[in-house]
Order: structure tokens, then C-alpha cells, then sequence
């Protein structure tokens, strides 16, 4: 598991190269709005964090994302003047493998079952380096330097709210705040398609859902589930977890539109709406990669 | 004429009020986006220094406005509990008319050439301050602190881009940064359908240009015209101007939504525009009130 330290040292590494966000308010509570990094969402901090501490990288960096995490990697890869592959399954909206070949990554599409094969098979023929989304100690470490920032800003802060899914973004933030400030409440958010870790934090136990009912979300960032490693931090540190239906995701779109002038895609927007649950806390918004004809039949709806 | 020390006492006097924005990276530049302010605009920050600077507040505040300075009037004047008028034309759209009634104020609906001399009635009748929208040392100076953070954030800026229409925003941040920085550039943005300012730099003295032609613009907070005043500082301080088609404005405020996943108004957008243009520098994004079916519309097509 990672410790405070872990994230002290990655937030020294990642600090150069993030936007040190600010806290928005909203309503009765705050937003953390990491739709704003460079490749608009968080997972750039852990990405960076990887790379950066990368022994093995004269082969080059491979990663399988559909999403937010494969443009974080070819951020922090051509940042670190490293080769990056990245996996992308062919349902990949052509505007992410676009912007992920405009990061100058190489990016091979293939069929959504066969990409972590493709991956494992790129690493072994080329002798590169693996970067998984989140089932990796400085992906979680990176990703942790959200919670030490909020603690800056806010000393008061009560709550946190942070979508779930592989659990690599409340497993850093978790580990942060509850080292730091044990009396600050970490509550996770879910899409109530997906809600396996709600489930699993009931039971006391990793229970595992169908993908292909998780699939069913709107929040298509959120359709992952735990590993090993990040069942750990969140088993130890999340307090508790509010679940969201689709049409709150939704509008929590719409009303970060509204009233943050924020773009945020569905799944940046689920801690958003749980936060409305929850009447304050600073939420997460965690990434504002919206295909812009849904958000233009959001907002003209 | 404002100097450094007023915009310094500006700064401390608002900071607990207003969101200290990041620089975000954009293209070639940087974006500063005062559309992540609480009302949605940089106007906040003028308005908060001229309210915690008033000395006759015991009969309330007075502003005239169809748009960001009305709620940033209301905004600051709930803050220091002194009650509110505001004057808005009867062709201001209803969610602005709403927006500022949220925020506690009295709201005066009456025909657009006698918003100025109602407004001075009600300053005659209660005894009220009126608070101007940019013709106002203390407004200027409070706009002026964006300037000292992009210096604080980025001291190799090379250039600074401002939108100007009234001239409170270029006023302050110019003189705060020629203060402490001559070598930097800062270049003013006007829609070519009000650029009068650009004319009058030219010409060496204050153009004046028919309001109906300004009225042209999308970009409808960039309808005023300079005052003596901010003519004063202008004349003194700004280096060149950057006109901007009305497509180029449309285009910007899309691209700000693609890229930087930022919700602006035409106004908001004008800087970005103009930026794409010089190729470089900090743009500030000015505010972000755009009619979200207008945005729809925009994104959709």
C-alpha cells in the first residue's frame, strides 16, 4: 500500500507539469475541478508520477485506455521524451484517438476483448514498460496529491466525495486525507449500474459484478472495477459510499455547465451529483471528455 | 489615475472573496479563466474592492447593468450585508434577471435609455452609492489584481491579452503589470464591430463610435465605451490591439469548450480569439454567462 510520504514525493515530482486547481465553490460546497489538467482529467497526475519514476524506459511506455487515462499517458510520455503505444479498443470515439495520436503516442485499435492481450503482447516483443490505469503504487501515489491539495485550501473541509471505479484516484485520495486528517469523511461515488464497491464495502468483502451490466452507465469512465491493491485502501479508508441514478448524473452535467462554466464529462460529474446528495464536501470533478453533441443535447434539453 | 499599491491593497482586501485562478496551458499560451469566479466573471473583483472600500453604505448600493456587473454588485453587497438596487434594461434575458435576484438584490426593470437616469434616482431618492462598472478607481484597481497573479504565476509571460469595451479590466491589469514588469506586452482585444478603442489608440485620441454600431457584436458585454478615465490609462499603457471577427469570436468559444473544457461567452472569448491571432501569451477568459441554448446551438454544429 502507498503512504503519505509516497504522495509527498509524487506531488514534488507531477507539480512542474499540473494545474495546481483551485477549489470552486458550489451550492453549499466546493468543487476540485481536474477537468482542467492539460488532457482534461486527473489521471494525469498518476501518469506522470509513473513515468517519472520509470526505471525501464529506454523500450518505451505501453498502455490500454479507451479514455482519459491512454491521452494522460502519451502526455507524460512525450514529456519524459519517451515512446508511448497506446491499446485502444475499436468503440474508441474517433476524437480520443485523435487527440491521443496528436500526443504523439502510437496507438493501435483493436476488438474491446483482445486490448490487454495486445498490451501484454507490445510489452514482451518491444521490452517496454506497462502503465495499468490504476493497479500500480505511483498511478495511486499521483493521484493522492489531490487530497493533500484540497487539505490546503480547505482546512475546514468536512467531507471529500470521489467517483469510484478501479479505485486508483480514492485509493491516493483516501490515503492522503485519513494520514493527514482522520476526522475528514472520504465518501465515494457511484453510478448506481455500477455500484460494486457499495456492494463490497456492505459485504466487507470484493464483490464482483457483471462488466457487462456495469457497461450500462452513462459514466463510461466508471465501468472498471478494484483490484487487488485498491480494494485495500478503500476497504481501510472509505467511509462510506453515496450511489447516483443516470438522470442525476446527468444533471449534474448540466449544472456544472450552469453554474461552474465547467465542461465535465459524465463520469467527472458522479461525485458531483452525489455530493448534492450529500448537501456539501468538496467533489471531484474528475474529467471533462464529453463528446460535445451529447453535451450540446444536454444543455438544449 | 490607480497605481501599484492600490491594486496591492485591492488584492488583500478580496482575496478570502474570490477564486485565486490558475494560468491553464492552451495551444501556444495560457488561459486565465475569471469565468471560474462565483458570478461567473472577473466583475467580482472590482465590485468587492469598491464595497469594502465604501464609506456611505447605510442607504445600500446602486448599479446599472444588463449583465456580470449587476450579480457582482449583488454578490458583494450580500457579502457585506448592504442592500442592493439593481437597474437592468427590459431586454436583459430572464436567467440574468434571475441570477441577480438569487443573489438578494432589488431588481429595477425599465427601458433601455433610462437605465442610467433611474439609477440616479434611486441614488437621489435613498441616498444610496451608486458603484459604476468601470468608471471607478476602486473597480479599476480590483480588476487590476489579475494582473499580479499572472506575473506571480508566470514570471516569464511574454504577453498579456484583455478584452476591453468600458476599459476597468485593461485598465487595472495594464497598469499592474507595466508597474512591475515594462517589458511585457499588453495588447487589448476588441470585436471589429466595436473597435473603437483600437481606433482611438490609433489616432492618438478617444474616437467615439455610434452606440447602434457596437450593438453589432455578439460579444455584448464589449458594447460600452472607454471613459476618461480608463481612456487615461489605456493611452499610457497599452501597447497594441488585436481586432477579431465575429466568427473568430464563435469559434474561440467553441475551442475553449474542445480544448479547454471551459464554458465562456462570446465577451469571455474575445482575448482567446485575438490570442490565436499573436500566437502565444496569457489570455484572460473574462466571463462565462453565455445563453446555454446559444452554446448548444454552437456545439451542436
Amino acid at each position: 500500500m502507498i503512504a503519505l510520504p509516497d504522495i509527498r514525493s509524487a506531488a514534488a515530482v507531477i507539480a512542474p507539469h499540473v494545474v495546481r486547481t483551485p477549489l470552486l465553490p458550489f451550492g453549499p460546497g466546493w468543487l476540485k475541478p481536474e477537468n482542467l489538467q492539460p488532457v482534461g482529467a486527473f489521471k494525469l497526475r498518476g501518469a506522470l508520477n509513473a513515468l517519472a519514476r520509470l526505471e525501464n524506459r529506454a523500450h518505451g511506455v505501453v498502455a490500454y485506455s479507451s479514455g482519459n487515462h491512454a491521452q494522460a499517458v502519451a502526455f507524460a510520455a512525450r514529456l519524459h521524451g519517451v515512446p508511448a503505444a497506446i491499446v485502444m479498443p475499436d468503440n474508441t470515439p474517433a476524437v480520443k484517438i485523435e487527440a491521443t495520436k496528436a500526443l504523439g503516442a502510437e496507438v493501435f485499435i483493436v476488438g474491446i476483448t483482445e486490448r490487454v492481450e495486445r498490451a501484454e503482447a507490445l510489452v514482451a516483443e518491444r521490452g517496454a514498460a506497462l502503465i495499468p490505469p490504476f493497479d500500480h503504487l505511483d498511478v495511486i501515489a499521483g493521484q493522492g496529491t489531490i487530497g493533500l491539495e484540497i487539505l490546503d485550501d480547505l482546512p475546514g473541509v468536512e467531507a471529500v466525495v470521489v467517483p469510484m471505479s478501479g479505485g486508483g484516484l480514492i485509493s491516493g485520495v483516501a490515503t492522503a486525507i485519513k494520514s493527514l486528517r482522520p476526522d475528514v469523511r472520504v465518501i465515494g461515488a457511484e453510478p448506481e449500474l455500477a455500484a460494486d464497491i457499495a456492494e463490497s464495502l456492505e459485504a466487507g468483502e470484493l464483490v464482483r459484478w457483471d462488466p457487462l451490466k456495469r457497461a450500462q452507465t452513462s459514466a463510461d469512465a466508471l465501468r472498471d472495477e478494484p483490484s487487488e491493491l485498491t480494494w485495500a485502501h478503500i476497504s481501510r479508508y472509505v467511509d462510506d459510499v453515496i450511489t447516483v441514478s443516470e438522470e442525476e448524473i446527468l444533471k449534474a452535467v448540466t449544472g456544472l455547465a450552469r453554474h461552474a462554466r465547467l465542461i465535465a464529462e459524465p463520469s467527472g460529474a458522479v461525485a458531483v451529483a452525489a455530493q448534492a446528495k450529500l448537501g456539501g464536501g468538496v467533489a471531484i470533478v474528475s474529467g471533462g471528455n464529453i463528446d460535445l453533441a451529447l453535451l450540446a443535447r444536454l444543455l438544449a434539453a
